[in-house]
C-alpha cells in the first residue's frame, strides 16, 4: 500500500538539489540544454542518449563541449524555428527512432522562454524535456453519504497508462489555447459534459506543478523527463448529473466515495499525475489536514514544485 | 497601485538562486548558518551583525570561519540546548541589544531539524532565521450581492505593522500546539468566535510558504531573515454571525465585498503576508484565474516557496 507522501513522491520524481547536492549536480550536468534563439534561458533538458539518436540536421548547433542544442540563427528566422523543430521531429519518426513518437498527436505544445512563439509535436515534448501545460478538473456530487467523486478508468488499449484511473476531466493545453477553452473541449469530449455547465460552475483553484521522470507505464522510452504544470479546477454538480465516456479515450466512469478513492489510490491504481491532483483536491477540501496526514507539509511541497525552466 | 504580483513578491522577497546565482549565493554565504546539536541541518540563517551584537556565552561554538554557529554539546545535553538559547536571548534583552526583543512574548516557537524539541523565545525568532509556523483564517458570507470578507484593522499601538489590515483570524503557532487548535484559540481570542463553530465548520486548506526579509513596518531591525509557513484556513458563516475584537489586538472588523478588498490590497493596505494569504484564497475560490490574472503562475510559486530548512 502507497502512502500519499509515496504517491506525491512518485509523481514528483526528479531529485532535489538539497536533499543529495552531489547527485543532483552530477545527474543535471550529465543533459544537454534546450535553447531557444534569442534567449540564454533552458528551457528543456535533453537526456545524453536522445541527443546521440536525435537526427539533427544543420539547421541546429550542437554544442557537445557546453551540452547546449540550439537552432541555428542563420538557417532560420525567430519563428521558423517551429520549423527546424518539427522537421527534425518528422525525420525522427519516420526513421522509427523513438518509441514514444509512436503516439504522434499532431498536436502542438507551446515552449515559452522566447519572444517567438514556438510549439512542438507533443508526443516528442519528453524528448526534448520542455513544460508541458494541460486542465485538470475534479467533479464531485455532495450527497447525503458525504462527498462522492467521479472516476473515470482510462481506456485499457491507451498507449500511455492504459486502464489506469484518471481525474474526471483531465487533458493537455494546446498551443494558442487558454486553459479554460482547453477544459471546455475536454470535459465534452471525455466526459460528455455540456459545455454552459462548466464554463458556469467549474471553478479554478490554482495549479499543481511536478517534475516527472517517465517510467514504462508512459508507454515510451524510459527516463524521459516532463516537468508539469496542471492548471486545477472543482466542479460541484448535482445528484443527477453522469458523467459518460464521450470518446474511446475512456472506458467508464464511477462515482466514488473520498474512502473508495483514497483505496485506490493507495492500491497505485490512479495515473501518477491524477493522483497528485486528487490529493491537492483532499488538501483544499480539508480532507487531507495537519491532523490526520503527517507528511503534510511535505505533500503539498510536492504538489508545488518551482519548475527550474521559463513558465511564461 | 500595487499588481497581485507586486504583493506576493513584496511578501517573498528574499532572491531566487535562479534569478541571480552569484547574487543568491554572495547574500547567503553572507549569512552564518544556525545549526542544532545533534543533526548536520542548517535551521536559519543569522545576518553577520546579529553574530557580532548577540551576547553569545561559552555555551556556544561560534565558528567564524565556516560561519556556523551550535550549542557546544560540552555544556548542555541535546535538551538542554533550549537554555542555552533562552539565556543568551534572556541576556540579549537585559542589556537591550536588539530591537526587536521589545516585543518580548513569553511564547515558544519550535526550531525543526533535531531529535530533541528545541524552541525559542517568539521575539527572537528572526534573530535566529528559523521558520516560524502559524495559522491564518478566511471568514467569508456567502450573500445575495456576493462574497463578502471579514476584514480585522490590527491595533494602531500594535508593536508590528500596527494599522495595517490582517487576515480575519491570524497567529503564530507555539511549540506542541497543533495547527487546529492555535486556530482556535486565536480565533476566540482575536475575532470572538466560539470554538465549536470553528471546530466544526473550519476548513483547512493547505499551506502559504514564502521567504520575507523584514522592513521597518515589522517593528525592531530590518534586514531580519522571516521564512513562514502558514496552515491557511477557509470559514463559511451564515450572514448573521458577525467578528468582534476578543482582545485589544484587533481594533475593528468590517465585511467586505471582493473588490473592496482587493482595492485595499492593491493600496498596499494588508499586511505582507495577509495579502499572501488573501491572494491564495482568490486563487482556491476561482477569483484569481490565468484568464483575469496574467501573472497567475509566478504569483502562486511565490505562495508556495520551498524553504531551505527543514519543516518537519
Amino acid at each position: 500500500m502507497k502512502s500519499n507522501l509515496d504517491l506525491a513522491t512518485e509523481n514528483d520524481n526528479f531529485p532535489y538539489l538539497e536533499d543529495d547536492p552531489e547527485h543532483y549536480t552530477r545527474l543535471v550536468s550529465s543533459y544537454y540544454t534546450f535553447h531557444l534563439q534569442d534567449s540564454n534561458a533552458t528551457v528543456g533538458y535533453i537526456l545524453p542518449w536522445v541527443v546521440e539518436k536525435m537526427p539533427w540536421s544543420s539547421a541546429w548547433t550542437i554544442d557537445h563541449k557546453q551540452k547546449r542544442i540550439t537552432p541555428r540563427p542563420r538557417y532560420y528566422s525567430l519563428d521558423e524555428q517551429n520549423t527546424v523543430i518539427a522537421e527534425t521531429l518528422q525525420e525522427a519518426r519516420a526513421r522509427g527512432i523513438f518509441k514514444v513518437l509512436k503516439g504522434w498527436r499532431d498536436e502542438l505544445y507551446p515552449i515559452y522562454g522566447s519572444a517567438a512563439q514556438i510549439s512542438l509535436e507533443r508526443a516528442g515534448a519528453a524528448l526534448f524535456g520542455i513544460v508541458t501545460f494541460g486542465v485538470h478538473m475534479t467533479v464531485y456530487v455532495k450527497t447525503t453519504e458525504g462527498m462522492k467523486i467521479w472516476v473515470p478508468r482510462r481506456a485499457r488499449n491507451k498507449q500511455t497508462y492504459g486502464g489506469m484511473l484518471d481525474n474526471s476531466v483531465a487533458g493537455g493545453i494546446s498551443t494558442g489555447e487558454k486553459p479554460l477553452d482547453s477544459l471546455v473541449r475536454e470535459a465534452a469530449e471525455e466526459a460528455s459534459l455540456p459545455e454552459d455547465l462548466v464554463r458556469k460552475d467549474a471553478k479554478a483553484c490554482g495549479l499543481v506543478t511536478y517534475f516527472y521522470i517517465q517510467d514504462e507505464r508512459a508507454g515510451g522510452e524510459t527516463d524521459l523527463l516532463q516537468p508539469e504544470c496542471q492548471y486545477v479546477y472543482d466542479l460541484e454538480v448535482e445528484e443527477g448529473v453522469v458523467l459518460k465516456p464521450g470518446d474511446n479515450e475512456v472506458e467508464n466512469f464511477s462515482l466514488w466515495s473520498v474512502a473508495e478513492a483514497q483505496k485506490a489510490l493507495a492500491e497505485g491504481q490512479f495515473k501518477p499525475n491524477c493522483a497528485a491532483v486528487l490529493l491537492d483536491f483532499f488538501v483544499r477540501h480539508g480532507i487531507l489536514t495537519a491532523e490526520n496526514e503527517r507528511d503534510y507539509i511535505e505533500i503539498i511541497a510536492r504538489l508545488h514544485r518551482k519548475l527550474p525552466f521559463p513558465m511564461a
